[in-house]
Parts: C-alpha cells; sequence; structure tokens
C-alpha cells in the first residue's frame, strides 16, 4: 500500500515498538489504515501519501478528515525523531524510539486539497521539551500549500498501555 | 453501516445534494466512508458512531485522526443544519440545504479515547453568519469527554464544483 511514495527508508514508524505500530494512521501492523510514513529531511520532516479514491470531499478534492488524520500522525511521527535525536539517537540505534500522542491538533484550511496526486507534509519542530514537542507543518500538492497545521505531542503516558 | 446508532432520523447529511454526498466522512454515497449522522437536539446538535476495529491509535483507544474527522464533518453538518434554520427552514423543505466546509479545525486531546463503545459528539453554534459558523463539540463515550473541538465553517464555494 503506498509503496511507491513511502519507500523511503529510514521511516520512524518502522522502528516504532510493536504494541505501538497499530495505529490507523501510521501503523505498521494496520492492514486495514493509511501505514505513512515520516522521515528526516535535513532539519525538516517528511511524510508523503496517495490518497485513495474514496477519500474525497466532493469530487476531486480530498475530504478535510484525511488531512487531519495525516497531519496528526505525521506530527507524532515528527515529535519521535526530534526527542530521539536529542537524546543523542538515530534510526537505528539499540535504544527504543519514544511514542508520542497528540495533546492538541490545529488545521487551517487555506484551499481545497486536489484528490489525485501525491500529498506531502512538510513539518518544523518548533518547540522542544524533555517530553513533548509542537510541529509546525504545510500540506502541499503539487507544490502548492493547501493545509497549514500546528500540533502539540507529548511521549505516551504509561497508562495507555494497561487497557491492551 | 452503523445504522444502529446512525437510524435517528432527519440527519443534515440525508438532505445534501447528491453532488456533495460523497465525502468519506459523511457522503452516504461514498460506501468506503463513515456515512456519519448529524441532527438536531434542541439548540444542541448531534452526532454517533461506534468505530471500526481498525480505528485504533493503541490496542484499546481510538486513534485521534478517526476524533478529527468526526468532529470536522459534525461541525460540517451542524453549521448547515443553523444556517438552515437560520433561513426559516426546517430539513424537509424544499429550499436546498447548505453545504458547508472547514476553513479551521481545533480538536484538543482531553483523555484517550476508549475504543469498542459508542462516540458522542455534542456540539453547539457559538457564531453564526450569513456562510459562516463557528461549532463548538464535546466528544465523549459513555459520558466521559475526552476530546474538544472548534470547527469555523463556512459555505462552499461554487469553485469547488468545477472540477469535478
Amino acid at each position: 500500500m503506498n509503496e511507491k511514495v513511502n519507500n523511503i527508508g529510514n521511516a520512524v514508524q518502522d522502528y516504532y515498538p510493536d504494541d505501538f505500530s497499530w495505529c490507523y494512521g501510521c501503523g505498521r501492523l494496520n492492514e486495514h489504515g493509511l501505514q505513512i510514513k515520516t522521515r528526516w529531511d535535513g532539519d525538516e520532516t517528511v511524510t508523503e501519501y496517495l490518497p485513495r479514491p474514496e477519500h474525497m470531499a466532493i469530487p476531486g478534492y480530498v475530504y478535510g478528515g484525511l488531512a487531519a488524520s495525516l497531519i496528526d500522525c505525521h506530527s507524532t511521527g515528527s515529535g519521535s525523531l526530534a526527542l530521539y535525536r536529542q537524546a543523542g539517537h538515530e534510526l537505528g540505534d539499540d535504544a527504543p524510539v519514544p511514542r508520542c500522542v497528540t495533546a492538541s491538533l490545529k488545521t487551517e484550511f487555506l484551499k481545497p486539497t486536489p484528490l489525485g496526486e501525491k500529498i506531502v507534509i512538510r513539518g518544523r519542530i518548533t518547540q522542544l521539551g524533555q517530553r513533548k514537542a509542537v510541529v509546525q507543518s504545510e500540506l502541499s500538492v503539487a507544490g502548492v500549500v493547501c493545509v497549514r497545521g500546528e500540533v502539540v505531542v507529548v511521549v505516551a503516558p504509561e497508562s495507555m498501555l494497561r487497557r491492551k
């Protein structure tokens, strides 16, 4: 699924512990999900995704919930990458990659997102704490920015694993 | 799909023109989508949805993108209901129901949303213009509020229909 655009190596989602790899948006083990991949590109983070035909708002345009979902998981992935790098690690090290969850998500829809071409989301880490990051992102299609996102992510609390 | 929770009559999505009924989140004609339904309950708007098992973040919890998607489409539906009522109409009248799209979406994740039970979203219209509405919502499961949303919606511009 989306191998053409997502097979870009060293994606943080490929390093999440199995227990944290079931997310509909970004879990590699969720066969029904979007399976997005987020990686570093210099100091920016990048996620690419080719929407399914049914991901429409009206014919020809992507529905807003997909844009929000992509920005959401792109941001948790970006936060994980940033916290891991801050700790002195790069993907492939033995240390476990931290798994972030979303505290707040803001999306601003600047213009309709065309459906049928690859979506690219580029993120910048604008704040970084010990267990928290703020990620600002732009979602674009064919170089045109359609949606802006600002997401606060935090390292998943241990209590989230107790319900399993 | 979700007939048990969504078969509550007089949902605004059942009155959208066919051209506007393809949305993955709320279009009655999108067989792959969520097909949510939004209705008045007094002065509040209500949407109910039973997530699919794959809509998980980690096992036991709903992924944030679904919560954002539901709040998004719930808000466009709520805006349509409010603008229609403001114009002196109720669902079933001959006048076409306005179709809103999202200008901005904010979601605040107060606590993890449990997976497996019905999600209820209740909305209040906090601003209403001629072609714009602001909708504040609470998403809850079993009476516990898990996510808060604030969404600005506007009537879909004619230009969105030209791409079809």
